[in-house]
């Protein structure tokens, strides 16, 4: 049973030449995920909700939690409802992540960190602050996709 | 090139026989991580740090957040002392996670939602409170092993 599952994994191995190099390759792609990571907020900091379109999977099983939130946020439509109402609350916005954590393994990835948020709210008044963040990205084809972003305050 | 991948991708498949079933077989997992996840808020509430030695992976890479932390505890050694710490700071524990939303795509899951924390400090005061949760989990042999876990409290 044993000898059978590792003749398999091997074969398994062989054909897609990842044996010797699934390491090296997730070590690669942490590289491609902090870009992926940084894009992200980016596009928060222009408030660019096409950006987010592109850069979030369009699942019913995604999910986000954010400042504000006081649940879950579940869905993409809910999920991208949220990030419109998040850009109508900041007349202007700055979203970096200082010191991201990025594991990848195989097809999934994920990079946690302290985000530094400042802004201006529609009202006129200015605010930063900083907010632990965990980031889950899967990979779909040749794609880097969020499907989960937790953004909390850090207790002062 | 895109037909070579294709093939190579077949005969892993049929080796490994998963092409077919592997969103069956998520499915299938996803009920154990319920029970996983379950399980580590029962360690918590006995305050049992032997059982989160045996839930949690050992790796320099894991990381935690904490309600109070203000930074991300990062490697299993300062996740383990922040787990005493919190074990020293409340007399008694009771720890639960409502409406788990529970997503596993081969050998990584995460479990997000809204834990309550109730418990009594050993300065004798009471406290509760919601932490919105995310918890990540690699599969390793058999193991389900934490790897992440944020509780950040909700907002008032």
């Amino acid at each position: 049973m044993f000898q059978q599952r590792l003749a398999r994994a091997l074969i398994c191995g062989l054909a897609l030449g990842t044996v010797a190099t699934a390491d090296a390759q997730d070590a690669a792609e942490a590289g491609k995920i902090t870009a992926v990571d940084e894009a992200f907020d980016a596009a928060l900091s222009r408030k660019d909700i096409a950006a987010l379109d592109a850069a979030w999977a369009h699942d019913a099983s995604v999910t986000a939690v954010h400042p504000a939130s006081k649940t879950v946020i579940v869905g993409w439509e809910a999920v991208r409802k949220s990030w419109e109402g998040a850009f109508e609350t900041f007349a202007e916005l700055a979203v970096t992540l200082k010191e991201p954590n990025v594991r990848v393994v195989h097809h999934t990835a994920w990079v946690v960190g302290v985000e530094t948020v400042r802004g201006r709210l529609a009202s006129g008044a200015s605010v930063e602050f900083a907010a632990l963040t965990t980031n889950i990205y899967e990979k779909r084809g040749e794609r880097w996709l969020m499907v989960h972003h937790q953004a909390s305050r850090a207790p002062q």
